[in-house]
């Protein structure tokens, strides 16, 4: 008495919504299968509710750059405020919206968890009930990624913070440590630090945001320390202390140092949701990521059924690199489906050309930081001849000061020699963050330099960086 | 004994300037020609002051649209702060900073007032003396353009307003009436109501931004009439009257009802400043605006060596297309002087492909307002089959109601349906000026849709708009 349908989607977060969406568009039936909340961690505890509490703080920053705009902004950030936007933004944690999308589309929606229980085949168990659903042709993981906290002395009383607590929580802590220097301890130590937390942000690496051209992190570093928090890097948090589980933290570094704050968060890294999704009956290990081609096909099962999609895949743990996969996918299983061959052409819908190409990703920070493609560390590595120009913002880009006084940015463009294409570009400074796609689209679009010199960038806006960048690879020395 | 130079540059704003350098990087001798001051209109009363005064009115809007961040904006723009910085980015209308830049490029500096003297010569005289040049391969005219004021009972007691005064006042008027539904029109408005005037803007037209798509129009409209801007649309100015040349100013309407302000402004259009350079003694007919091939190269002359660049040709009155065409202009004139042949690819630096294809504009207004190519009606009329598709991106893009509370916002993308790529792109919005060259290198690398799937925007950016375009036009019916 199995459900039968032809594609079963597991975890309803945005990237399986949109898994769900582009399979059924295809003609297919489809089943979402969610455990906890429709719309998962991106709308509920990450992307949405962190980008609701950062822009009020970024918007008052940015005025407060600017003469004669920072007399206006003479009182303080309405904390309060703030939380019931969030709030709005999250529907109160409540997925009936969200829910109705997905029933909107014609997918059939089943709360429960899911575990697989041999090729094309899941059980799904809620307290109620045990569900046997089997799939004619893909199940799809999409199952997300959780906070991975380190397993110190005292960190069960201590109670920490991940980006769940970081992100729901409607109290201020007075003093509040973050554990980690990538995109979430960054953004997070940012918002508190803007909502009235005094903050210390403690980093293992010597520099920020450590995956990104090193100037990213410099300089977010730089604009953390202006605001006010203290940032402490090379350090390693070896023991916590919390009697009773209430109370301040006692936090003791590597240094032998100790720190007392109000609450601690762990930015330190994801684990992938597999665990317990009955991934052993299919000869895969459960906990592991899940390693996939370029159609999002995980490998090393048999018969072409399962995909794995978003954190799970380990490529880019970014919700639009997760809902790209999904497009990807869902056309793929579309074709696969209906019998047709796949279209290998790098820009056909079938390819997951950006996985490899061009991951965009960008940090809401002061200064905001951005980044598309590979860095320039990266793409020597993979034997790429490449040549890298820097433009100092502040310095060159006159609608940069306009935007904001005193203006600090640097930008970095990464060139292939051999095709003259870009392979890489990276933005920090205020109001970077929606120049991105500007560099996302020359570099997944293979834009040559010599067509880049056509496309004209507005004066007086910061985008004229784009003129620097040329001219300084024109002008700069070709690569030894 | 006349001077001898490769190239003579008449004009040293930003579009002289940069020809100056670009034909002395081909390894030319230049002198520049200018008669007030190095760096032009735009520097001085043009884009440079105008953005400077802008972006603290908009830096406060924006935080005033953002729960939680309006709290903290209780006070008002410090308008002496805002004229500060203004006096500060024109560098008090001294040039001397301009002029150091130009002799550092090694180009000879020449001041006063050239006229041509038939081909190749020019003659240039000031208050002591006259100077005779000779130019061995090339002229280039950019001498800009001035406001043209109407020529109305009253104009010369009511002693109006220009961009000059409208972007070097140091006094805000009680009350201004803005004349004009162009950019200048609609930015002067927006920063002059900031500062504290009580505008009313006066529009010939049924539409502000009358050359855009119609909807980028409505909504700085709305937008104006929110902050408190009266905005008439198909009103004319008939009569000024200013008895004495001081004291309010009497404006009559061509609807018969009269306004009192305290300044008017005029925005109603440029003339070529080409009246009183010689164009006669080459065969042009002096005051007109000068017509230019490909290369920027002036028709209607023999022996090919007069270019127009800039507003004297007309193609866009904006900076920084004149400064495009300076670098096509710069690479054509050293190519010929150097007996090398133009390369005749749309992609090559000898070709202003850019100004047919993809000329973008940003207006700094609230909401902000930006486009480039071609709107759907002119990529109609000029033949092409093309799909239009338009999202309304307050209710569906997550990003730009995070950025705004309420956003409220339209984008628009023109397709050639036979070739796959863009001919146009609008945006109306806060926050969308950044976002225009992702359009920019869109429309002017002529990156077809297929790509453009590949090119992911990031969560949850506003810049999320371009899968938004995608999907529409995806699930759009093809063109009739």
């Amino acid at each position: 008495m199995a459900r039968v349908y032809d594609v079963i989607v597991l975890g309803g977060g945005p990237v399986g919504i949109n898994a769900a969406d582009r399979a059924h568009a295809e003609g297919l039936s489809v089943a979402l299968v969610e455990r906890e909340l429709v719309g998962g961690e991106c709308n509920f505890w990450g992307c949405v509710p962190s980008k609701s509490l950062l822009r009020p703080v970024l918007a008052v920053a940015e005025a407060r750059k600017v003469d004669g705009a920072r007399e206006a902004v003479v009182g303080a950030i309405d904390a309060k405020g703030v939380f019931a936007r969030r709030d709005r933004y999250v529907t109160n944690w409540d997925d009936a919206p969200v829910a109705d999308v997905v029933l909107g589309m014609g997918v059939d929606l089943v709360r429960g968890h899911a575990r697989l229980d041999g090729a094309r085949r899941l059980v799904v168990t809620t307290a109620e009930r045990r569900l046997e659903l089997h799939a004619r042709h893909a199940v799809i993981v999409c199952t997300g990624s959780t906070a991975a906290v380190p397993d110190l002395p005292g960190v069960a009383e201590a109670k920490p913070w991940t980006n769940r607590r970081a992100t729901d929580s409607s109290t201020v802590p007075a003093r509040l440590a973050v554990v980690g220097a990538g995109g979430v301890g960054v953004e997070m130590a940012t918002a508190w630090h803007g909502l009235g937390s005094r903050v210390t942000l403690l980093a293992r690496t010597a520099g920020l945001l450590p995956r990104m051209e090193s100037f990213l992190g410099e300089h977010v570093h730089r604009g953390l320390v202006e605001a006010g928090v203290e940032v402490r890097t090379e350090v390693l948090v070896t023991e916590l202390q919390r009697p009773g589980g209430t109370g301040p933290i006692q936090v003791t570094l590597d240094t032998g140092e100790r720190l007392e704050v109000d609450e601690i968060l762990f930015a330190t890294g994801r684990t992938p949701n597999t665990a317990d999704i009955g991934l052993e009956t299919v000869g895969l290990a459960p906990g592991s990521w899940l390693d996939v081609d370029d159609t999002c096909m995980a490998r090393g099962v048999e018969g072409d059924w399962l995909y794995a999609l978003g954190d799970v895949n380990h490529q880019a743990l970014l919700t639009h690199q997760g809902k790209y996969q999904a497009r990807i996918a869902g056309a793929v299983i579309g074709a696969r489906a209906n019998g047709l061959a796949l279209d290998s052409d790098p820009w056909s819908a079938h390819v997951a050309t950006a996985n490899d190409l061009a991951i965009p990703q960008a940090f809401f920070t002061d200064p905001e930081a951005a980044s598309v493609g590979l860095t320039s560390a990266q793409a020597t590595q993979r034997g790429h001849r490449v040549r890298t120009v820097d433009v100092d913002m502040g310095q060159s880009v006159p609608g940069a000061n306009f935007y904001a006084d005193g203006y600090t940015g640097q930008a970095r463009m990464v060139v292939d020699e051999d095709d003259q294409t870009l392979l890489g570009v990276s933005f920090v400074g205020p109001g970077v963050v929606e120049m991105l796609h500007s560099a996302t689209v020359a570099v997944a679009g293979r834009v040559p330099i010599a067509r880049l010199w056509h496309a004209v960038p507005c004066f007086p806006t910061i985008s004229e960086v784009w003129l620097r960048l040329l001219e300084a690879y024109r002008d700069g020395a070709p690569a030894g």
